[in-house]
């Protein structure tokens, strides 16, 4: 999305700052076809984030996280919160809805100007598709969204990143799956705030419990403040939400009053600079290797294999970095 | 995987080429712990790899990938072809198989030394899973493999970019789940050279061709020498399996006999390069950065929202790249 030097003067980002929901979602189109002119928005709303509590809630396809979702954020607007929802999991009846059968669910809420969602489409993302998530968290946050709820499946480094970036973690979890020993592989047991047992009305949601205690037990915390705890719900009717709920707002009040071990801030800067480096880099290098054509001659190489990409890249890299 | 400059030496890569498998099985391990001396293995391996002929296969999950993949493996061991299997897929019996309770399949082929079935681990992977996947064809390639079949979900673009490495790459459809708008949102309808209808006894077969010939005709052909057919599958009764590899026969002699209008090994230097490039030179800023104590101030200064991490990276870009 960047290349140097930026000329673009910002016009979208007062009007989402007063609140023009179009504005945002022309953002958010703007952001996902990695337009140029996205960056000097978001550098503009950028200081107007860090309000929003944001939530990312994961677990594997059929965990019911949909229904989660669709049922917090009900509970949320009776208590006069205004949200945001992100939904990147691809088995979510808001993105890839069609694999599942299910594309109706929130319907409910499209009259309601306290909630906007918005779906990542499955494609595209130069930068990924947990630094397009980062920036659409940015803009609900610029909006003055109170929650931004993160929906995604529990799988791959995407995932970790984007659950990394919520201030509250929820992992949802379902009896008879073997979830347990995918969310560890997954690497989404160390960073979660709450664990969710959905569906909990089924066989197999106590030995799950147990086994979830143990394995906490034994991986230790990753909070000096919030020993993350384990709530039941079953979410299509309703059983354990307000619980959950107390439980989300408890764990904000525990950073709140934590601040100098929240280091929340800090991972969230440390990802998203890491991540736009990283594509800006390699653009701005690339673009130049195309200008002056060696590009052409580095990929014939390596397709004819006289070179490596490893040497390749190497070696562009020592002749370019300037302080190597 | 890189620091510069790299003095290790490959110990690995002439047992692999030799045909250790147990050499490769260790190498794929480091690729998957992102060891810097996997690097040096890999430098070495290239020059033997170039041989395999690379099947990607994508689809929804429950679109019956695995059984095919599996049935595909057993047909082809018959014709004496020596197979690798890569399963990318979270919701593969391979990696992911607890979350649909299938973990049995394939068990088949553990004693068959003809085929080698390497699962990638669904965390980690600072460098993307296309990467890591590509690495481990490379390996698979250089072992002496003749058909090398990555198995992916498709959605997202590591799934396209996985896709988009192999030689012939099909997309598995299954009737009645609204698949061709998916493929379609997930960019993989336009790279396709090969459609199989999967599980082609269930209503709404006839309908899906239908649409998938309206759809194609659309948006054109991507080769010039290659129309991709729709065939049709129930893999689990082995029906449609010996056409489906005469397609994939055909289509690779047709690669072959057009050898200059075949663009894949620039296709997959482009890509190598470009992603061995985005990860090393990434790495090697963060490191002087983190060396001179600049990262510090700088992850210090966008948590208290003093500089956006847009123009933060900017700077350092002006600053580190000696010909911008």
């Amino acid at each position: 999305m960047a290349n140097l030097p930026h000329t673009e003067t910002p016009l979208l980002a007062s009007r989402i700052i007063a609140g023009d929901i179009r504005a945002a979602a022309r953002l958010m189109s703007d952001i996902d076809d990695e337009k140029e002119s996205a960056l000097a928005e978001l550098k503009e709303l950028f200081h107007k984030t860090g309000k929003a509590h944001i939530i990312g809630i994961t677990g594997a396809p059929g965990a019911g996280k949909s229904t989660l979702v669709n049922t917090l954020v009900g509970e949320l607007r009776q208590r006069n919160r205004s949200i945001g929802v992100i939904a990147v999991d691809p088995t979510s009846p808001f993105t890839g809805g069609a694999i599942l059968g299910d594309r109706i669910r929130m319907q409910q809420y499209t009259n309601d100007e306290g909630v906007f969602i918005r779906s990542l489409a499955t494609r595209g993302y130069m930068g990924g598709v947990s630094r397009a998530t980062h920036h659409i968290a940015r803009v609900m946050d610029a909006m003055g969204k109170d929650i931004i709820i993160i929906e995604t499946v529990g799988v791959g480094q995407d995932e970790v990143d984007i659950v990394n970036m919520a201030d509250t973690s929820i992992v949802v979890l379902v009896p008879g799956q073997g979830d347990t020993i995918q969310a560890i592989k997954a690497g989404i047991l160390e960073i979660a705030d709450i664990f969710v047992i959905n569906k909990c009305e089924r066989e197999g949601s106590v030995k799950l419990e147990q086994e979830l205690k143990i394995m906490l037990e034994m991986a230790g915390h990753h909070s000096d403040f919030w020993i993350p705890p384990i709530t039941k719900t079953e979410s299509i009717k309703n059983v354990g939400i307000i619980e959950l709920i107390n439980l989300i707002f408890s764990h904000k009040k525990a950073l709140q009053e934590n601040r100098f071990q929240n280091n929340n801030d800090r991972k969230r800067a440390e990802f998203e600079f890491f991540e736009i480096l990283k594509s800006d880099v390699t653009k701005t290098i690339l673009r130049h290797l195309r200008e002056n054509g060696a590009f052409e001659q580095i990929i014939q190489a390596i397709a004819e294999k006289e070179k490596d990409p490893y040497s390749a890249a190497e070696e562009v890299i020592k002749n370019w970095l300037s302080h190597t």
